[in-house]
């Protein structure tokens, strides 16, 4: 079948909107047809090359739809089933989905190849290199895609779609980076520095579980009012007045956690955040930047003589098969705002303007209406 | 009354051995007969300048005696009790102390100045700065010290206490670095990296909690034969080939755990750990370097990617008041090695012999037996 779909050829150059032709379901695999894709950083990673991905890549890793057609042995969805797509798999066996660790599954390591195991390209298309792969086996954004079951978790039909396609990755992510990976307990001081896509929800992970103060950094006002009004305690335009006023609230110690959750992940905003961190502390780091970049440096004497931890955390230590369902019951119940953190929506073919509008700092989160 | 005493005056130089006035024992103090002082490596630290203390210093933080006298309001210990010292303080009611993080006692925020509560130096002596600090509030390398009850844990009067001296520092911060730090599990594959006074004890601390595969690495013979002997499964020159071996064992993922205890922590050091430890892994710090250097650098999206964390640790995360009583019992039932560790005794004025021992690497651990 035909569909159109948002492709990088080349790196730093506008994401193309093409035809490209879809290759239907085979054993474990399912077409889905996308009714949403979320504008989060990652995908413009590739476009700029710090994640260096196999190319022609459909983009998008935050997707939602209805499953249109199964391949056979698929039990975990069926036709018509609404689904949110997880930007890992799962493949339910490794040693790290056994393991309550399904962040790390295996299956994920070819996430940024691109194609379904065994090295299948469902999307092929005109150029040199015919077989298209598909960001994080998915590529949200094209009408449809095909993709492996262990991507799919379904859910109610009742919920949006246009909100729930978020949790594939950006709500978790956040959420998850306070609640699992920073463990924030009740009457902690925490820190989120950069209020983003990521920076938001770990702002709700943060509140939810207790934080006492809870410190937003943003330079940009839209953002630090959004981290107001969703459960921050203070927003403040830079580390230096974070710092401060973590340290004025615990007797000099500084943050318990701070969780890292800026677009690009630079050496200074981590100096800042492990200088902000007390004794005994935490610094999660949930961003990217090159692969290839050495970008954290830090004073190994200070580490161990005030108990210090840095932790990198993939999509939250969430475990999607369960987070997912839960993170929309509290949405469901009102617990966690979804609608409030939506700022934009878009056609396909306005995902540069979407990605410009992320880059420049206009949208919290931006999504795309596929029409089909 | 007067002591024997190791003095640092001056970075860089050698130790001196001198006579000192010592102030008995004030209110919540005890006057201690220091009967073993051990040579760890902090100390070093100190004489190299690594760590900037107050000088001029009496040296020494491992130790271990007998109470002589108590001041007002003591009640830990009493005359006669066998006492091993912890080289942090715990006050029992800071913050830290009372969440079960007392290796972070506030109490322990000096103990590079080198005195006690209220900037009592009990230690006077010749020279232009007549008040003499004591390392870690201890100074064991003298015959007789005034130290706070909260840095006194007594033990057995039956313990062997040229032993016991090294559950003060060196054995508790190897130890818990595998037990508490690492986690180290049934089946882990661990790396531990420089087998010292430290690096011995993380091996013991590893192999107790249960490591299928235990890779000690360091470039002298006589540690890895050390490593075999305690309880490590390899043994290796490089960290090349303990990552080539980590791989071997685990599909390919890497050490889940590696734990530096290297008496020098070089940024080398750090990315060979940080590289031989595979996805969901833990790289413990537990060494020093100069305070002032930004000695580690690491790829800050590999950390979050594949989900790997950095995790100083001070004192092993022990609770001195409950862990060194619990490895001098395993010390007792034969489940844990002292005597095998230590390789050779000194007297007071053999000290500076000692340290180029250690440093030589001829010793695994030191210890000082004082006259009286």
């Amino acid at each position: 079948m035909k569909t159109k779909a948002a492709v990088v050829y080349e790196t730093n150059k506008p994401i193309e909107i093409v035809e490209l032709e879809l290759d239907g379901p085979k054993a474990g695999e399912v077409l889905i047809r996308y009714t949403h894709g979320g504008l989060c950083h990652s995908d413009v990673h590739i476009a700029h090359g710090d994640l260096e991905a196999r190319l022609p890549m459909v983009l998008g890793h935050e997707g939602a739809g209805i499953i249109e057609e199964v391949g056979e042995g698929v039990t975990r969805v069926k036709p018509g089933d609404h689904v949110v797509c997880s930007f890992i798999p799962n493949c339910g066996t490794c040693r790290w989905c056994s393991t309550g660790q399904q962040a790390i599954c295996d299956m994920g390591a070819t996430i940024l190849e691109g194609y379904l195991p065994g090295e299948r390209f469902p999307f092929t298309g005109p150029g040199p290199v015919q077989n298209y792969g598909a960001m994080c086996m998915l590529g949200t954004f094209s009408q449809y895609s095909t993709i492996h079951q262990n991507s799919c978790v379904k859910v109610d039909d009742d919920l949006p779609l246009d909100k729930a396609v978020l949790v594939g990755c950006g709500v978790p992510t956040g959420w998850g980076s306070a609640v699992n990976a920073a463990d924030v307990s009740p009457g902690d001081t925490v820190i989120v520095a950069g209020v983003g896509g990521i920076g938001i929800n770990a702002v709700q992970g943060a509140r939810y579980a207790g934080a006492k103060n809870l410190i937003a950094i943003d330079p940009l006002q839209n953002k630090r009012e959004k981290a107001m009004e969703l459960g921050a305690t203070h927003a403040v335009a830079t580390a230096a007045e974070a710092g401060d006023l973590a340290r004025s609230m615990t007797n000099g110690n500084g943050a318990d956690k701070t969780i890292v959750t800026a677009g690009i992940v630079t050496e200074e905003i981590v100096t800042d955040a492990f200088d902000n961190t007390g004794k005994g502390g935490t610094v999660v780091l949930t961003g990217l930047n090159k692969l290839s970049t050495t970008n954290i440096q830090l004073p190994g004497s200070i580490m161990t003589l005030f108990k210090k931890t840095v932790k990198g955390s993939l999509f939250g230590d969430c475990n999607p098969t369960v987070d997912i369902p839960k993170i929309l019951g509290l949405y469901q119940s009102g617990d966690l705002k979804l609608d409030e953190i939506i700022t934009k929506y878009y056609t396909l073919e306005q995902v540069n303007e979407g990605y410009d509008d992320l880059l420049n700092g206009k949208n919290v989160r931006g999504v795309i209406v596929h029409e089909h």
